[in-house]
């Protein structure tokens, strides 16, 4: 029986957008490779609210989120962490002898925006790094409003994970002020893994120009470069599999409208949000939870893992708390094409196994 | 009307390996994650003679050309080209500051075993890198000879590019000393591009594990430990349609037969050289012809692009001469489920546009 996925990716991929997946294969040097790379680029700018040129690597979101770090500092990087996901920039940094300092805060609180001034301030930083949502912890970071802050830096390159909010939640790269916007496809875009996306603007990219060693495969000088010279080819063989199904997809979900689309996301999360509140906690600060996934303190001491069993034998999966979490929360994730019928459906059964 | 590809990836892939590319979603921390994984490593280990660990990457075939360089390189690597790109893990080692020294043959030409023990004779090195199949030049290099070579210097780690070779040639990679083995989907193995595969012995991962900076996505040492201690899994979210397809077409390339496969495309390359030397001439020395690609000398000075246009019309694909060699060559690439009967109807094709 296939299980019903309310996890954080890989999400349900709808059967036509599956069936695009297997789209027979054309020449990656050839003039439909050239349309069908521009037509993603142009939907994904819609998306993204922005006039930055839109890459896609072959990799999954880490691939471009250690490519950003890598290719754009300079001097020093200022990663502001809000759980696991946060930190991993910091780690990739270590991993790639790239000056870097990490901005903890305990897990369930966001990054704010006075943290991030305070830390600009100091002069010794030239790319932030921020998640938007954090799917460890639940919290969707204000990252409108700590772009407000960084644009009194005008030599900060700001660079944002949205892996897990992009098409659930309004993402306004150019207004906002996000100089490299990161997601991947098997979150709110609604499509398995395999293909990252990012926008980068001409300040990021200036910026990476003067950086040396920012190797291959995830130089995004490089990936840049080589799409404006050959008209929106890639240097290696890209996913075309991928790329048919984010064409197909971002059709659909231009279709149903982004604004309708981001308040479908919001009136999901604000039903879990209330359901977890009667029954149980909710594990992040509410005035910063997140509109795609939300994460439940396990107040009643429940066997997390018996009630992912219980629920896999009704077709359903939800995650466990991630790392130190695990058993002491629960998340549920509601992006991508879920509908609000199928998250109460998904309450009531757990109702059901819980005896609440 | 779909072209049928005769280039060296992406290739044509079967509708039913198609279809398993669309595939319903698992989550990738499941056991059912593991297993598919483990069952691919497997028969992955079966194609390449190994008893080595099996590795995944989502990346191009660069990826993890470029975590091998990169990863096992702490003295200098000694980068051996017989083309593009057998050059490109040597700007690959350039754009991470690995040491490196570029010992190019003339374009036609193989890397010879003599050469190689030249080079390692002066004790400079402990990385060697060879492309067992070049397709910009259609030479396939003497690996198992080579290898008998390296032998001699225990040190030596030998990292191999087989992306357009493996399945399509015997490739074995514990007989000829190969340390790490890379290739990729959308060669001979007849999947859509999108993922890597490697092989990595005890001793390039011992030798990686002694160097630093090997970065974060690909760095090898990291996807090992975490293959290991999570079963198979991935550190991050890898491309689960692919690895149903390949596990789905390794059982295909198993039913047929290794030997079957290996020598169906050695007839098709025999076929192929025997019209490039009837009505041309070949572009490699005879010797070292590849038996997945034939590069065509034009010596009838054609116009390839026309004739890639004629042959457009009639639903076939074959490749310009790559880089320097455009126009001056072509290159008809037989590899992966291609048949000998559909080699003819190509080379039919060709000679009655040309009236040959």
């Amino acid at each position: 029986m296939h299980k019903k996925l309310f996890i954080p990716g890989p999400v349900e991929v709808k059967p036509d957008v599956l069936q695009k997946m297997a789209t027979p294969m054309i020449g990656h040097r050839t003039k439909s490779a050239s349309k069908l790379q521009r037509d993603i680029s142009e939907k994904m700018m819609k998306l993204f609210y922005t006039e930055n040129q839109v890459m896609l690597s072959t990799t999954s979101g880490s691939g471009l989120m250690e490519a950003a770090i890598r290719s754009c500092t300079g001097k020093r990087a200022a990663v502001f962490a809000v759980g696991a996901f946060g930190k991993r920039w910091y780690d990739m940094a270590v991993a790639n002898n790239v000056p870097a300092d990490l901005f903890e805060v305990e897990w369930g609180n966001p990054t704010t925006p006075e943290q991030v001034d305070e830390v600009l301030a100091t002069g010794k930083y030239d790319v932030v790094t921020v998640t938007h949502n954090e799917t460890s912890t639940g919290i969707m970071n204000p990252v409108a409003e700590i772009g407000e802050v960084i644009k009194k830096y005008p030599d900060v390159v700001f660079c944002v994970d949205t892996v897990s909010s992009a098409a659930g939640a309004k993402i306004e790269v150019d207004k906002w002020g996000i100089d490299v916007c990161i997601t991947s496809t098997q979150k709110a875009l609604a499509l398995p893994p395999g293909l990252a996306i990012c926008t980068i603007s001409d300040k990021a990219l200036e910026a990476a120009r003067k950086v040396e060693n920012r190797g291959f495969y995830l130089d995004l000088v490089r990936l840049y470069d080589y799409i404006q010279k050959k008209d929106h080819q890639y240097p290696s063989t890209p996913s075309i599999s991928h790329m048919y199904a984010l064409d197909y997809q971002l059709d659909k979900i231009l279709e149903e409208g982004l604004e309708n689309r981001f308040a479908r996301h919001e009136e999901m999360a604000k039903y879990v949000r209330a359901w977890a509140n009667k029954h149980f906690e909710l594990f992040p600060v509410e005035e910063h939870a997140s509109n795609t996934l939300t994460n439940v303190r396990n107040t009643r001491n429940i066997s997390v893992a018996d009630l992912n069993k219980q629920l896999g034998l009704r077709g359903f999966t939800i995650s466990n708390g991630y790392g130190k979490l695990k058993e002491k929360t629960f998340r549920i994730a509601h992006m991508g094409e879920t509908t609000l019928p199928e998250i109460k459906e998904l309450l009531e059964n757990i109702e059901d196994i819980l005896g609440l």
